[in-house]
């Protein structure tokens, strides 16, 4: 509204996950008046929704309100909306509250999780990628044994005491190990007729390996820690169909479960597709070295929808850290345009992936890490990763409400989270 | 199932509210086999949920999980499921997931928000019992905010910046002045386009004064804190219609307010009525003075859904010390009769209630507490409150997250809880 009027640039910034809040955190003061537009209110970390998801963590541990993360920066306005066009000609966005006119843009959507072309199985095996997918997978899977413990039938009973976790990335074999550990130690005494040490845990991954991003040596590690926490682990198998509680392997074996989590798959927002620009298979845009977007300068695309093999001849992951350095990239090359009020493209320097390691936990003690060429398994990584996520986590209250039931559980074998919600709005949304 | 065949008798005890929990953990060990039947798989500790509605507190820091508190009870089964029907001629419950047969019964399921005959009002104006309704009372008091923000008419920013809490009992009160601390302190410096401290909080009390049931003096000192607060208090006024986002009163004048709060009634669950026993206004179950219901003294009512004036001519207000004491009394005397292995009605011992004082707070450092004939108002009552409450708050846990979460949003006038979460089932709930 006040666009014509103001003399500063004005950015806007779609997105406030990683790639967004590391651009607003690292644009300079004074050169440009920013927007963040966000459909939620708060940064989520999703790096721990997982521990949402298994009852060890509260969703307002890890989400931080946007408006209170930035409200130091000078000169931006947070906006709670839905973003639904891009108009690239005309430099518009439009959103669920109204419309905004960019003379630079920042595309940090993030990515949603792709089925392959299956969008009916998501019914069957939510993703998990937002705090409500967190609350939703908790729930089911608490009720799951409230269910079986009611349930005088023996086989809906093992079915209900069944979870397969499809995909053996990061996020699946976190949510594998979390779930297994969950039934063996956190319920094992609170039931009369069922044993929840007897509940199966079954990761499915396509590929030959789990952490296919590690080095083998690692992923060897990660899949013999998983079994040792009672994790049944299926590599080189597809799954060929899904349908409710029940997924079917290629070999026409089916399993029978009670609940089904697809972390198989994620792919960039569906508003990377109606740009007219190219994207890869999962919906990602492919930008130039500099991040920006083919014939559009003054836009750039970071995070989980741009896709880009770096100067390096590096594949960017789609990890934190990537999106991070890619908001902090496209920060420091606006700055510096605006510095000397020209457009330095086609000169722009790339953008270069720098990887500081990669770490998954996979339960109690139980984890791996690799930075540069050191690799650690077990008790050593854990600790690292438990550092780590400590000090990336936003919020000093959320560390150490964090700390506090990391502490807890780890010497009550307790989860402090254990609570269902949402129980009567999920029967209103027709849904189980 | 093993009913018949277990020499045991059995006790099924419906709801684990305070009333339910008090029965279950005074019932001394080795008389009677227990079923504890409830809808959530959580006690919750209702007097703070008010703070889980203004984002104060996670809902996972009062609620405990009734499988954990009653572990260590021996012959005591803990079944999730909903009451349907109770056949008071044949002894059985059905419920959900089955059917239970008792020798005795002990009704505790608690009350429901009353509209007083304005069922339709429940859309425009929702209740606080349940975490789902503090969850949704957060999400639609944040939405507020940031609907604002982004509002350029006027009157409608004004209209989504004030609440209405409809009723002055504690729970009103108590509403109010978090609001409007809400607005005040920890939203005040987020927004760009709207000046939070400009928020209005209505409170509307029927009667002469707020907090009836406490001594005159303290609900004087109550409504001039909650004026202190912000809070526009009005007395002795009955609303007349509520329409969506709209309250009209006997004077014909219309407040327009983008949320409308009801904290005016409570009711016992509606399954009260179909027991063909009489009940008062409100459904509560009339009973005999030692809480068994005439004509069944195998059965007894306590907590919410018990109307009784006591042994000494108190009428037994419907607060947890009150629920807890019932359910006590009701263990105590069953016991008694296992015990000599008859009834004893009708010489049981009357049940009489001890009043042990009463409190509510309505800010930082503002709240009103009796003890006896001691009457505190301000800070110390405000001090009295929180440590009462972090006592009776079940769960190492959640004492600890409460205690970390008080102390942070003192010394930072901030909230840990401002995340809005289930925005995407609301919409496909239906509701805004």
């Amino acid at each position: 509204m006040k666009t014509t009027a103001d003399p500063l640039p004005h950015i806007v910034v779609l997105g406030a996950g990683f790639a967004g809040l590391a651009f607003a955190q690292k644009f300079p003061a004074g050169l440009a008046r920013l927007t963040v537009v966000d459909r939620q209110n708060h940064h989520l970390f999703q790096p721990l929704l997982y521990q949402v998801a298994a009852a060890g963590l509260a969703a307002v541990d890890i989400a931080q309100p946007t408006r209170a993360i930035l409200r130091r920066v000078p000169n931006l306005t947070v906006l709670m909306g839905d973003v639904t066009a891009i108009d690239l000609a005309g430099k518009r966005v439009q959103h669920t509250r109204g419309e905004l006119i960019y003379d630079y843009l920042v595309l940090a959507l993030g990515g949603l999780t792709s089925y392959f072309g299956h969008p009916e199985w998501e019914q069957f095996a939510p993703g998990l990628k937002t705090l409500d997918d967190a609350l939703r997978i908790r729930r089911k899977v608490l009720m799951a044994y409230e269910q079986a413990e009611a349930q005088a039938d023996e086989a809906r009973r093992k079915e209900l005491m069944t979870t397969v976790v499809v995909g053996g990335g990061p996020t699946g074999v976190e949510l594998a190990g979390t779930f297994s550990e969950l039934a063996r130690t956190v319920l094992r005494r609170d039931f009369d007729h069922i044993d929840p040490r007897k509940a199966r845990v079954i990761l499915i991954e396509g590929g030959p390996r789990v952490l296919a991003a590690f080095p083998e040596d690692l992923s060897a590690s990660a899949q013999r820690q998983l079994e040792h926490l009672g994790v049944e682990v299926r590599l080189g198998q597809h799954v060929k169909e899904i349908r409710a509680n029940e997924v079917e392997m290629p070999t026409g074996e089916i399993i029978r479960a009670g609940n089904i989590i697809w972390a198989a798959g994620v792919g960039a927002v569906p508003l990377t597709r109606t740009l007219g620009l190219e994207t890869d298979r999962a919906g990602r845009l492919k930008v130039l070295p500099d991040l920006s977007l083919p014939g559009h300068p003054e836009v750039f695309a970071t995070g989980d929808l741009a896709a880009l093999v770096d100067a390096n001849g590096v594949t960017v992951p789609g990890v934190a850290q990537g999106a991070m350095q890619m908001g902090a990239h496209a920060a420091r090359l606006i700055a510096a345009e605006l510095r000397v009020r020209e457009r330095t493209a086609p000169d722009r320097p790339a953008f270069a992936y720098h990887d500081k390691g990669n770490m998954a936990t996979l339960g109690r003690s139980a984890a791996v890490a690799q930075i540069g060429n050191l690799h650690f398994s077990g008790y050593p990584a854990w600790l690292a990763w438990l550092g780590l996520h400590l000090v990336f986590l936003l919020g000093f209250r959320n560390k150490i409400s964090v700390l506090v039931q990391w502490i807890y559980s780890y010497f009550t074998y307790k989860r402090g989270a254990r609570i269902i919600t949402g129980v009567s709005g999920e029967k209103s949304a027709g849904s189980a």
